[in-house]
């Protein structure tokens, strides 16, 4: 069995001896790194970080506050995770099923570092489903008058579930920026396109009539502005002018399910940093 | 050695028989069908088709305008090409010189069924390079105020070329509608990235700047509607956030080559046929 | 709702005129081919073709004989396929559930032609997942002393299910010789490495020792001569130095799922001829 | 203009604190860390580390022998790579050209982190186009009875053009063991099959024999052990039943290019660090 870890996940503007300090300060506390990454944005002189480390024993509650505090001195934002805690994760969904049983699925083999607690629905379809599966689903129907309302329900079942992550699983909903940011964690979108191309509705339709040769499928955080949140992960499948729109849409529901629960991981394992626009990944 | 053979590439509405009529036709004359490859567009009921066959013994010259004949008794157009005749092919360059070798260096291999047998260079910086291989290489600096005389003076090269086929191999000048009108052959473009995303000018910037997670090279015919003309090929290849525009640019390079020379080779094989703004590639 | 359709795969010694003449022979009886794509194996000399045609109203079981018939008068031998007839296909498990549900979950989707009507398993582990998706499940046993009577039984459980198909979905058993010749129905494999790199058992760890940069699946009809069956698809996936078995094990079953998949839909759609120890596969 | 940094690439048994004590010796001198990437095999219990830093003004060619030192206190070993001088590399041929071309005209569009300084082939096929490039060609024929003797001036060409780096770009020619060990450089070769799949020669054939659905290429560090050596980087390329085995050579050449300049770059760059049979690529 592993022992518990601290990950953490600094930036800030660059200066000469980050590294060696950072190193130095774990180091001195009895912690010992088992992966530190670095990269540094040239144009833009930020230094970015993960660092992973085993606290000294009965350090862990502690060292994550302290951390942040020394980080500060160095005039860098920390984000930290720590692996003794597992995170839990809500999922959005709307009708469609398959990134939905992806990672139900995935949770179940072990796959996911976090528990998923719960599912919230703006339509009934998939209650069945989650019952199955032994999870709590919660139906938020979501009209446009009555979107400010379900929206201030959701927020209420976040809160009640202690989300650590939303994860919307093709839920065709817009959120506002209001919910986006009273909603205390962050959201995982994916999109059915490689993006920043066909962005809006209807990806599949417009890749079709376009006539491209490959169809994608980007995940990324939402942000307030629809399509253009940082962007996690992408990847693409070849097609033919033999696919109809049909057949793009059932290759690319195999793209939203491996890029969505790529993305999922990758930030549950404190893989992701998000600044401005972008992401800074360490795989 | 390999027959001669003929390639038609064919498309109109669609109806029932047409496969038994077009193979009866050539199995009539004494044809013998070597490859025979269809497709329905089941939304428009359009019929496309790319049938090749070894003519009877001297039948290569009338057989091409007396099948062109018979499809439109069925209500097709039809395009032929012969393998009897390579076809004539000229480079329009800049100065970027990556797909520019590529291209020769495929071709001196014999991996292209069709010669190169000229360079129009809008810059004179790779006239050594084109005189190395043996090319002819033709300066025709184009500013705004000369550009109409530029392109008078470009279709006269082409024409003493016979060009078949016109490859913009990074060529960073737009083409005016009246030049793809006249031109006599069609014109292949390379665009550095996936298409639709990134249209324009300096697109590696715009994707650095975006935080995209793959960048790609669509190769397209070139018509008046820059960047929309119909899709041959595209591809794409991964950058994280350690690759900065220099990075893009340079990994960039490898995948212009790789799609221009193979829609080049689909081209020239008669495996693309453009309706619309999309194409069929028999490939 | 679109209409039956029939779809033979062909294939013989080549001779001129079998395009013109198959088409013929159809289009003489009233029926419309929606696809045709041939193959000509140039060193082998032998000609293979998928044809799929929607037959004159009423013709359909009379024309699949009638079809295998003129074939033989071609020198050919013909597999029909009939879309008015969905084909069952019966799942063999062990313990690993991930290219099970898969499957049933594509199954339910409506992405399959065909039905999953029930599951063999060795071990029970997955019965009740099985019963959650309301399909039969069969516990057999498989012993070394025991294996003679366990295949017994399996056959028995085949021929009720009337199955057309048999995937082996992570099935960790051998099956006998005698077990492929009695069965009457293709058997279809997934194997966990890119073959024919990595055969025989725990390919993973192979893979791992060996420090490949790639990981693969291979799915293939299963012979008597293990892991050397007829290819019907391969993928692979990136690895690196980053990834200890358990990763290569995980990113392994996303390939397995995917690569399995493919291969059992184009199988059930008619597209896959198994000739010698090779396949055409026509997508 | 880009200061010029220190890379070093180490190893050696795992302990605690060594990201630490290494960035706080560099810190200490004046050092600025700019990229340090670590990895650890937990099951063998090896650290390894690239770090790449600019050392204070004055201190170059000191620093890298002090730094070797300080590594061996830690129990470690490393290699060091100066970006003050550029590498020297050899290329060794046969009669194939497209690996050759590929790497000179990336080495003259700046490309590679290092200078070629030569050819050696064992046919004069590609003499005149290294004189084209204005590259020294030996020529230095190679039959069963003169092996050892090519060898031996094979080495003196080395000696005298002081190579860092021999790489053979489709080189047709086992070097024998006596030769790697005296060659006092690594060399890197590129093998057109996905290893350990079709090792040995004729891989092209094996792979269209055996119906495979995909083709590849390994670029690795060339051993005693033929097709045996660390491998640094592979790819694979889709391929179907319409593919003769001229065309699988087509194809593979791409991929020798791609896999293998790849390979090199890496290399270059101090990002490859092999250890028993394997490399961890720090990319």
């Amino acid at each position: 069995m592993a022992s518990a870890t601290l990950i953490a996940l600094l930036h800030g503007p660059d200066q000469p001896g980050l590294v060696a300090r950072v190193a130095g300060w774990i180091f001195a506390r009895g912690g010992n790194i088992l992966h530190a990454d670095q990269h540094r944005d040239q144009e833009a002189g930020v230094f970015f970080q993960r660092v992973e480390w085993v606290p000294a024993a009965g350090a862990d509650a502690a060292a994550a506050a302290e951390f942040t505090a020394f980080a500060a001195t160095l005039g860098m934002q920390a984000r930290l995770v720590s692996t003794a805690r597992r995170q839990r994760v809500v999922l959005f969904v709307s009708k469609a099923d398959h990134c939905f049983h992806d990672l139900v699925l995935r949770g179940r083999a072990g796959d996911l570092p976090g528990d998923l607690v719960g599912v919230v629905g703006n339509h009934p379809d998939l209650a069945a489903a989650a019952a199955g599966y032994g999870l709590p689903f919660h139906h938020v129907p979501v009209t446009p008058e009555g979107k400010a309302a379900a929206e201030a329900r959701q927020l209420e079942l976040l809160r009640a579930a202690g989300a650590d992550l939303v994860v919307l699983a093709r839920y065709m909903q817009v959120l506002s920026a209001d919910f986006l940011e009273r909603c205390g964690a962050p959201v995982i979108n994916i999109h059915h396109s490689f993006l920043p191309a066909f962005a809006g509705g209807r990806p599949y339709h417009q890749a079709h009539t376009r006539g491209v040769k490959l169809i994608g499928a980007t995940a990324h955080y939402a942000t307030r502005d629809l399509d253009e949140g940082p962007i996690i992960h992408q990847d693409v499948a070849r097609v033919t002018h033999r696919h109809g729109v049909d057949d793009l849409v059932r290759r690319g529901r195999d793209l939203e399910r491996l890029v969505l629960a790529q993305a999922v991981r990758w930030h549950l394992e404190g893989r992701v940093l998000a600044y401005g626009n972008k992401t800074v990944v360490f795989d």
